[in-house]
């Protein structure tokens, strides 16, 4: 399916199949085809890959962090430069995180207020503030496609009151965020972020208020952050009827295969997460053979690729044995080569499912993908 | 020019400009134009680049270390796998040193003599051998084209009666070589490598000794070791005389784009070096704008890419201040595009020489292109 060019923002449902849905999300900067995982590119470069690698493995738009950018090279640097996106030379749609969760995660001397948060950068202890407003002023001038309001992460586990008091926070920040974005050029768009813990109560608090303010997308934050994935699960599901349909909605910084083919059949619509390239440069691929390691000896006279039906170079053209040396060198290469098969195979699980989904087949196609996985990886080579 | 395919090994000098030579060798792998600069692939790659990029941007051939590639991945197992070609990816010729200079400069515990040296791997303290034989062993296991003898290189500066001693075993050594080299393929050269540390006589007598012994192809080695350039150049003109017109020569690990110029300018046909790479890898990128350093902060703002007329992307479609955060936040892309620019750099510069000398004005051509360093970059972006 192509759509005309659009000034505007939207998202068309084109497909259910259960609760997993496929459709498009509309931009100025081209289509995104939805279920989407998007490649983070941290500091404006997604590690490893060049842009037209990402591209060519499937994917529509790339993720990239506020945090990391407002330390460096600076949000007016880069607008000053024409923009993230001639910046680091991706003309589809870029979003970006509010920074939130790597101040909580990354800085150090935080201290939060009503008004927003103070922190010293973990690069060099620079003076930072960021408020709701700055937040979105930052992803403004980066000219981010979509933006996040800013929202606070608490570490879990955590009392009920402090999930409860920094979603309702993350409430108020929204309304702020939203006043500020007004100021931006038409055909971007503001996710509000849906947070609360692990306590549904809250959970459906945080979805009810943001729909009421009919964000054009939201986004889910706080999970994949190290509780078990029956507890990620049942959040969504707990949040994902409060919901409006006919929005987009985004888990944030998740995550494993797995993790995405189970929330993609609760609902969700798009993903981010370092997993793809940070494994990579650690020599993990993630194939539909299941987890491959490439430090394993087993790999290191085997003169076949990982996957030789694959239509990505990385999995096609080179030997376990090369990419198993590599490893061994700790070449770049090997890091690239990985990065670049693990990104294209996540984007390979998203577009099965979007077709299976317009099949009406989600949960058969997940069955199959999940027993290849358990089938494992090829024999040994016995050459 | 082309060729038809050819199973022999040989040298055609096309034209000459002063004592500078261009031509083609010929092998059954594929011709190489020189003067040739061969990117070096130590491990079997070249560090950050695809092989893909390393072919556009000119190189006809490229060099892999014996040394490296005998601990890991091991000669015997690389034979298993078809053969270095095959293992990297790379279908052109492939030239190997011995190991020998390897040996001295990386390895502990060395013991030299008369048959060979022993030592201790760097990587993981096992033990090895290496003899005439062996090295030409490995080398033919690795399917090498291009392969040298082994031979002691001595640090300078030494004593006279020290290089003498190390040159005259080096001479009785190539004679062992080249009777083990005549167990390989037909197709396949072994080159002898001139040795004598910066003694003129005793650089006269080696060159005279392996001349005698009629190899296809000729190496200088132990230079470019520290010794300032004129003592490089000096040898390289004591040596030249006594070298056989019709066959190639190659300086060993050299150098620096000056040094390029003014060793093709006394008669060398073939270079390879770490330096692009290594440059590459530490923001210094070499251009026809001279030595640019990523890492200052005059690029931090600056639109412009390295050089808008390059038909290399790395050089061409990267603004300087992108590649300037790269290198600060020690993102692999910015190893990975400097590299390609300077490996595309050493190429175009080659392409340069010989079409200059094959239209009798290198030195011409050698002017030129000092003239374009000392000009220096162009001037700090005042946007
Ligand atoms: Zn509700
Ligand atoms: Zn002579």
């Amino acid at each position: 399916m192509t759509f005309a060019p659009t000034d505007s923002f939207s998202f068309v449902l084109s497909a259910t199949s259960g609760a997993a849905r496929t459709g498009f999300i509309l931009t100025p900067r081209g289509t995104i085809r939805t279920p989407a995982f998007m490649p983070v590119g941290t500091v404006a470069t997604v590690k490893g890959l060049y842009f037209d690698q990402v591209r060519a493995a499937g994917a529509d738009i790339v993720l990239a962090n506020t945090y990391h950018l407002m330390l460096r090279p600076g949000a007016e640097r880069v607008a000053k430069l024409g923009g993230l996106h001639r910046f680091m030379g991706w003309g589809g749609p870029i979003l970006t995180d509010s920074g939130g969760f790597q101040v909580m995660s990354l800085s150090s001397l935080r201290k939060m207020s009503e008004n927003g948060v103070t922190f010293r950068s973990h690069v060099d202890g620079t003076h930072y503030e960021l408020t709701p407003e700055r937040a979105v002023e930052i992803q403004g001038l980066l000219g981010s496609d979509i933006q996040m309001q800013l929202d606070e992460c608490v570490r879990l586990p955590c009392t009920d009151e402090e999930a409860a008091r920094a979603m309702r926070l993350s409430v108020r920040w929204a309304e702020r965020s939203k006043r500020a974005f007004e100021a931006q050029p038409k055909g971007r768009a503001l996710f509000g972020i849906v947070q609360g813990g692990a306590v549904p109560a809250l959970r459906v608090e945080s979805a009810c208020a943001l729909a009421d303010m009919d964000f054009p997308g939201y986004s889910i934050g706080g999970l994949a952050v190290g509780e078990p994935q029956e507890v990620m699960l049942a959040m969504i599901e707990t949040v994902e009827p409060h919901l409006p349909i006919t929005k987009p909605r985004y888990l944030m910084g998740v995550g494993t295969p797995d993790d995405l083919l189970e929330a993609v059949a609760r609902g969700i619509d798009m993903f981010d997460c370092v997993m793809p390239t940070r494994s990579g440069r650690h020599a993990l691929a993630f194939t539909r053979l299941g987890r491959i390691n490439l430090k394993n000896a087993r790999h290191a006279e085997d003169p076949r690729p990982l996957d030789e039906e694959s239509d990505c170079p990385a999995l096609r053209d080179y030997s376990r044995a090369y990419l198993h040396h590599l490893v061994r060198c700790e070449e770049m290469l090997g890091a690239m080569l990985i990065s670049w098969a693990n990104i294209h195979y996540y984007q390979q699980l998203m577009a099965g499912a979007r077709d299976a989904i317009a099949a009406g087949r989600y949960a058969d196609y997940v069955g199959e993908v999940k027993d290849g996985w358990a089938r494992g990886d090829i024999p040994v080579w016995e050459g």
